[in-house]
């Protein structure tokens, strides 16, 4: 447990930071224009953007510890959105290509305060696609990145040539590897040390079948991986995107959620619509804000990309 | 107190309802055109997008009764946030004009559950100009109103047709009426009864000081008013903006909180940067996407607008 005095930040030391460090003000035009580039990108192959859902008794059971932030409402239990997953999956039935931009909040433990990629309040530009492949996704979002850079190159030069002068433009198609492979070549800190080693994003693919939840689809031919994926930044600034096709049959939810001993009773309204055998098979995935202006501007700490940013153990306006 | 079997909402049903109801595909895709038509507006004037803040110890006090949503995290209380309002005057510091989609979170009384107009769980696009006076909002936001609404009849005229067939591309500039005006010609009611009334939306001006929160300005001509407005829907469609100069003076800060009986205790750090005299004169506004698409659409309760609505005290996903 951290001494309580490293929690504290001085409000008004933070603010005359704001005004004299340029950090912030170049951050967050860069941020302002990814926002644009990415709904541009989505908005011309026909995805539909729907508002987000903040509060809601079904989110992301997520994979890793980290507080709740449940509050009561006339005798239900909700909780602030951790991703809109499962949302995503009705959604995709009205519309079939949809995005959000999500707004998620997840109480992380003061243990990734240095992580330069954590914050406990983020926002996350959330896709799915009806009917599709992982291919599908990665094809959208490779123009969706490349898009980004090209334009922020071409409108702020001299902010890319101040904080990150050699970043490179990607090449279609993104490569791909597997997490197996990253294992047998890096060890356990595969990701980082992957990251470390590339020059370009990758797509990290086929995650063991455990270490993700239950709503990323198993592979049918391959029970011991799913038909998810990760996308990496290069030179370590890791994770960029996280997706998967999903699971939408009641049965196979179960047995994963089984697995994963995830507790029945908060996706009971969801369980009920998987039982109806209204959910269809769908794939999607959520990039990041915060870290994609982190990477573009390689900056030591997400919460330089910025106002107002929430790093977990830390105290914040 | 209502009966709790009136909250309860059957999901299967509700999503069935999405499916074959073209109520929610009509209005999720006019929706997205609101957001996309009031973005560009704003970003061709020079408006620079920030991402939300969701969860804040600061957040708008509000004028009227509602539920906290008060969790701890790490020693500091957090609230999900209500309006981004003191935020915003911080940020116009580092870019002179701005705006974010903000989600909002306000646990509303049950009363409020057949109104009409209220969600507990909506978004707004929040803006704000330093060194602005309200009739450059005003300017602003007449702007992104006309070109949405002339927009949308353009790309979506059998939408419009089937909605809201006389729905009329309003002028600038949009009429003014004092809230005293408005008392003296319809009484208590005023509000409902001068949108009822109207044809084309209006600004509401010179709210009565104890009306609304600290924030706003005070007239220093007539102190008895304040700088703020509403802008109001016609045809019974009520309030759609609410905005305002800000009171940006710590004396004067303290003076309006004491006339509210505002407990300092939460907003201490947003007193901090106030009394180190940071803040300048600034104007802004936020405009309810929810209810704008209801008036588009001419709907008889918001909760048509968007998928997963949390109506006020009725159950949800």
């Amino acid at each position: 447990m951290m001494h309580s005095e490293s929690r504290k930040v001085d409000t008004v030391e933070l603010v005359k930071d704001y005004l004299k460090n340029p950090i912030f003000r170049d951050a967050t035009l860069i941020q302002s224009e990814i926002l644009k580039c990415i709904r541009k990108v989505l908005d011309e192959k026909g995805f539909v953007e729907l508002l987000p859902v903040t509060v809601s008794p079904i989110t992301d059971p997520l994979n890793h510890p980290h507080f709740e932030t449940e509050f009561e409402y006339y005798g239900q239990k909700y909780s602030i959105t951790k991703s809109m997953i499962l949302h995503k999956q009705v959604a995709v039935l009205v519309h079939k290509k949809i995005y959000i931009v999500s707004p998620n909040v997840r109480l992380e433990t003061e243990d990734k305060m240095e992580s330069g990629r954590h914050l406990f309040d983020f926002v996350q530009i959330d896709m799915e696609m009806l009917n599709a492949s992982r291919e599908d996704v990665f094809e959208v979002m490779e123009d969706a990145i490349i898009y980004t850079i090209e334009k922020i190159k071409e409108k702020y030069p001299d902010i890319i040539k101040k904080y990150h002068p050699d970043l490179k433009t990607p090449k279609k198609p993104f490569k791909r590897y597997t997490v197996k492979e990253l294992k047998e070549k890096y060890g356990d800190n595969y990701e980082k040390l992957a990251s470390l080693n590339a020059t370009e994003p990758f797509w990290m693919i086929d995650i063991p079948l455990l270490e993700r939840e239950f709503y990323d689809k198993q592979d049918p031919n391959r029970p011991d991986v799913l038909l998810d994926f990760d996308l990496i930044y290069p030179e370590g600034f890791e994770e960029a995107i996280s997706g998967g096709e999903r699971e939408h049959e009641y049965e196979q939810i179960l047995k994963r959620m089984k697995l994963k001993n995830t507790p029945f009773e908060q996706f009971e309204e969801y369980l009920k619509v998987a039982k109806e055998g209204l959910l269809e098979h769908s794939a999607g995935c959520g990039i990041g804000i915060e870290r994609f202006t982190r990477w573009l501007l390689a900056l030591d700490h997400v919460e330089k990309t910025r106002l107002f940013a929430k790093t977990p153990g830390k105290h914040s306006i």
